[in-house]
């Protein structure tokens, strides 16, 4: 039944081109054109297949990812891909490797941190590879707080070098990917002491291992941390360990840029912002709420097609059973994920604005709206992450038992996502700065202060903290003044009601340590609301195509009016809008999801992934699962022979009652 | 180290009798005899060690699995173990095998649907094991719905004989556990047919596999279904397909308890009531439950032991920092999660308690309780094994980035978990089964039928529809009748508002799929109640042990508090309580964190759980936590040599430029 398209009628449905919401979600014909052209190539090479990756134990895993990313890096070279192409090979090769943190973390940090000339001595040896390098900056016994790293890097002026020490077990280096088994240089934070005193944390460049024959240097013992959440997912990254034992390295690696330490020891700052390291950091949460609309669509993208491949229930007849997706539970859990995964591509590409933004603020040495664009980047990393994890899991329970197999792409999709809840800030943290920075937003309002970006409604504060909704009938809740009104109302007012809660205690850092719970709850409705904001924008433009606009409006309305729903006791209890209303609000969901349902599978089609990217038995695009599934399973290993290895050993004792003499 | 315990002075701090709470948790005194003898003597058992699981390939890790299986019922012979000790022992070997379905769903099935004669013929040689049984309901294309199987037995008269047959592929058996490499007979669900009339889904017993030599039978084709999510997990399981191609069974291998086909192929029912079938039912279900709170609690004992040994941020010159589990935050997310595992447990007690009622009312041909109880447990089923899963992954972020090591145990725990919200009833369509037991119920209520059981308070509802809640202060929120009525209140307003707007529609069943997502609200809601009843109702027995009850009583609150939080919608917009009176249950709430935090260790070691059954590096009973992650990450196959395989053809092409020659 090769060729046959078995969601050939869903895709009939449609009241929308595909084809044009294909680049409204691309970013633009360009981005699609190039998205398209590299996905087909990655898919087209068998070098790149990827079906095989749940059944490898780790060290064929390890060893097949190296020969992908020699593969990618060899193909990048031969069509002479620019840098962006050669990013999205990267990403559609679909494997986490050592090249990521190559590209992604230690040639930024050198072009962050490094000084021209060091930049002018390390860049071109790490663009050609020369050198592979990692970020290593994490310990066994410090993540979240950077400051407390143990690690030690000691000026010594007599030999003009650094000596790099891992003092205690906890100090040692833990995590960084990359660095257990292929990295030949690290950019290595730790504690600057040069004349007996502490400067705190610094990057240094630190060679790891032999470029002749790959053995690690005199002095570092380095090697995996083991085994990680799934199958193939982050078990074809080498997360590492390591430890220094008194390394040497020369007083030229440490990364100069903004600080420096002197032929004589004296530890000098120099006239370059330190700021500026937080524009990496907006760059690189901007790319994370990127990733999870990537991530976050692929799921939905499976769990749609799937759900209007199922049936179960409700045959008439002896007729077909109903699609699962017909039900409104099943709408009530999925449609919300769908509008979820435009919602992130929509503040994802606003926030690379904002980078771009804050960038050339930075070169103007105009730092005042950083704090705003820290806060804002932090929130969406944190409220995105988390929402995408617990989304695909979602999705995998839409997809009721198949979900649970490998080959259904989700166990996989999710276990190598989650830990972007952990890293580049733990998301629970992150709220927190978020909140901290509302509560002061708010202080500030007395004196006058006016709030920028995304914190500017709190400038309304008075309006917002006595208006009242007058949404009447369910068609209210389309008008976008409306939902963006109630979501300001209801941030404004948590965070006001955290000050006030916080001026009741004496001492202001206990009040913040007591009320943490309330804060991180205010934090999550300011950050929704910029999400909210952010897609009531964008459908507020001009986008052509057929019936485009009128679609991202419904996702729009659903994205907002169902996390009015989830979190109707905020609503509530700020009497933001009325028990009324919120029931008012769930009707109309219910009609918007009936709108959404004859177009849900074209709006899964315009993420425009292929077969192969999506990984999965149960989202292939001609909806054709159950003979897939089939011809999965017989490739498990377990299936090479009928009668399993160990029966003779191990079952046939069993059942002739040869227990008492069998060697087990 | 070994030997210092890091968490002694966490010990210390306990207010109550841990010695008594064991007991408490476990049941009984008996029962925590047999739990802590049995759970001793397996993790002495070499045989029985599991921290190598995550690294073995499936073929390795089956066949490890299977001699671990053989060892076990080696140790049951020799020890002479009671059938209750014999289901502990297999309990802590903790892994996946043909044995839980053996003993859980085949010999179950041949006592409660086989005849005598059946029982005589088939269950001694199922309980010496001298045949190997499995439960083949499930199909390919046929979950949830059962009646839709598509599996046929067709009788011929002529050979007095059954032909089993799959007739398309989505009838294939798929899923079931111990099928695909190890069952020599399978209970078969099929549609009956005779006389050319289909009589639905009817049992039969199918020898699979020659007990010679284990080579499928002729007609007959099996195999394993491939890799599920988790690294060992599920991969221990030969969850299995089957297909039938005109296989013949004798006419008694049907299970004729309830109804049989004569010789002639008469379709005849017995006298035995078909309701016998739903106490099977209730059974499992409620084992279900037990083994929620247990899968619960070994996440949140990880969890707290490692919180406690955590340290981040909060360094006052140069002194040690602050131990995670004293933030807010972290109690806030810990907390409720080590209460609902408490709150679990005691449900799960009552559940067996209702489950003997249930059995004795059979007996008796009371049927009159029959659909609450199975409203209930179905209810409770779903719910609890929805917040278990949830609070799984919850607790493996709570122990930041180790959590994702396999080494914590909180990843292969969640994938080994998350099935249990699929089977035995996909918990979203369970709690479409209560909402309809709810609303039928609240339609009863005017011709003034009493409601029985768990929907007792519903008799009240005229009360509960217009009582007010009359908390005025944050310790108010500590009398039980306040919390119940809120509780009470907020259920029964639901489920009369969903009556309600169910009465709108013209056709009921149109309504019914329309407003699905409200009914499973008001289902959760319904079964919220229940747990928090049952845990109401267990602190007011006369509990022994110093402090012990009164630690239960800040459990109890916590989780009904943090639920009253959570859905702080439900009971703001049917009014059940106020706005005020929702932030005077959250500020009792922390006062109540303040209460556990230094009790939280010791109510943790009261699960009694055995290092070897937490398997967890950051969970272990002495808290030496980080050398532990070392001697672990060591292990991996990674490690075995320095420079990994694959550099020569991988990686140093790359680095030495030479990737046009290289053959990748």
């Amino acid at each position: 039944m090769e060729g046959v398209d078995y969601l050939a009628d869903e895709r009939n449905k449609a009241e929308f081109s595909v084809d044009d919401m294909k680049i409204v979600w691309a970013g633009s014909r360009h981005a699609l054109e190039i998205s398209d052209r590299i996905s087909r190539l990655v898919a087209s090479d068998p070098a790149f297949r990827k079906d095989d990756r749940t059944r490898l134990p780790r060290k064929e895993l390890f060893k097949n990812t190296l020969r992908k990313a020699a593969h990618a890096w060899k193909r990048i070279i031969e069509l002479r891909l620019t840098e962006e192409e050669a990013s999205r090979l990267r990403f559609y090769v679909d494997e986490p490797a050592y090249t990521d943190l190559h590209w992604g973390m230690f040639i930024p940090a050198i072009k962050g941190q490094g000084t021209d000339e060091q930049q002018q001595k390390w860049l071109p040896l790490a663009q050609k590879m020369q050198i592979i390098g990692c970020y290593a900056q994490t310990e066994l016994g410090h993540g979240s707080n950077v400051q407390g790293l143990e690690t030690t890097a000691t000026f010594d002026p007599e030999t003009d070098e650094f000596v790099i020490n891992s003092p205690t077990l906890t100090s040692s280096k833990w995590w960084p990917g990359g660095l257990g088994k292929v990295s030949t240089h690290a950019v290595v934070y730790g504690r600057l002491i040069t004349e007996g005193k502490d400067h705190g944390v610094h990057g240094f460049i630190v060679q790891l291992r032999s470029l002749d024959d790959h053995s690690p240097l005199p002095g570092i013992t380095v090697g995996d941390i083991g085994m990680k959440f799934g199958n193939g997912a982050y078990n074809t990254m080498d997360n590492g360990f390591l430890r220094f034992d008194h390394v040497r390295i020369p007083r030229n690696h440490m990364l100069m840029r903004v600080s420096q330490v002197t032929r004589e020891g004296k530890y000098v700052k120099s006239d370059v912002p330190r700021q500026l390291v937080y524009g990496t950091m907006v760059y690189v949460r901007q790319q994370i709420v990127a990733d999870a609309s990537c991530a976050l669509s692929r799921a939905v993208c499976i769990a749609t097609r799937y759900s209007a491949v199922r049936r179960q229930f409700g045959s008439q007849n002896g007729g077909a059973e109903t699609q699962v997706i017909d039900y409104k539970t099943q709408q009530s859990r999925l449609f919300p994920l769908l509008a979820s995964a435009y919602a992130f591509r929509f503040v994802g590409e606003w926030l690379k604005w904002l980078y771009t933004d804050v960038m050339e603020r930075l070169q103007a040495s105009d730092f005042t709206t950083l704090p705003e664009a820290h806060a804002c980047t932090a929130g969406l990393k944190s409220l995105t992450t988390t929402v995408t994890a617990d989304a695909i899991e979602e999705c995998r329970k839409l997809c009721g038992g198949h979900g649970y197999l490998c080959s259904s792409g989700l166990p996989e999709l999710f276990a190598v996502y989650v830990p972007s809840c952990t890293y580049e800030g733990d998301n629970i943290v992150l709220l927190l700065q978020v909140a901290r920075f509302l509560v002061k937003t708010v202080s500030q309002l007395a004196s006058g202060k006016k709030p920028v970006g995304t914190t500017a409604y709190m400038g309304r504060a008075e309006h917002l903290l006595q208006c009242r909704c007058n949404v009447q009938s369910a068609g209210d809740w389309l008008k976008p003044n409306v939902v963006l009104e109630a979501f300001e109302a209801r941030a404004t007012r948590m965070s006001v009601t955290c000050a006030k809660n916080l001026s009741k205690f004496e001492n202001p850092e206990e009040g913040f340590s007591e009320l943490l719970a309330d804060l991180v709850e205010a934090a999550v409705a300011h950050c929704q609301l910029i999400v909210v904001s952010k897609f009531i924008e964008k459908v507020q433009q001009d986008i052509p195509g057929k019936g485009v606009k009128r679609q991202l409006e419904n996702l729009c309305y659903i994205y907002a009016l169902n996390l009015l729903h989830k979190h109707l006791g905020d609503f509530l209890s700020t009497s933001s809008i009325t028990p009324k209303q919120g029931a008012l609000a769930n009707e109309q969901l219910r009609s918007l999801y009936s709108q959404v349902r004859p177009n849900a599978i074209a709006l899964v089609d315009a993420f425009n992934y292929t077969d192969h990217f999506l990984s999965s038995t149960l989202g292939r695009y001609d909806g054709n699962v159950y003979p897939n599934l089939f011809e999965e399973a017989w490739k498990d290993p377990l299936n090479d022979s009928v009668v399993p290895e160990g029966y003779h050993e191990y079952i046939r004792p069993v059942l002739k009652q040869q227990l008492r003499t069998a060697r087990l």
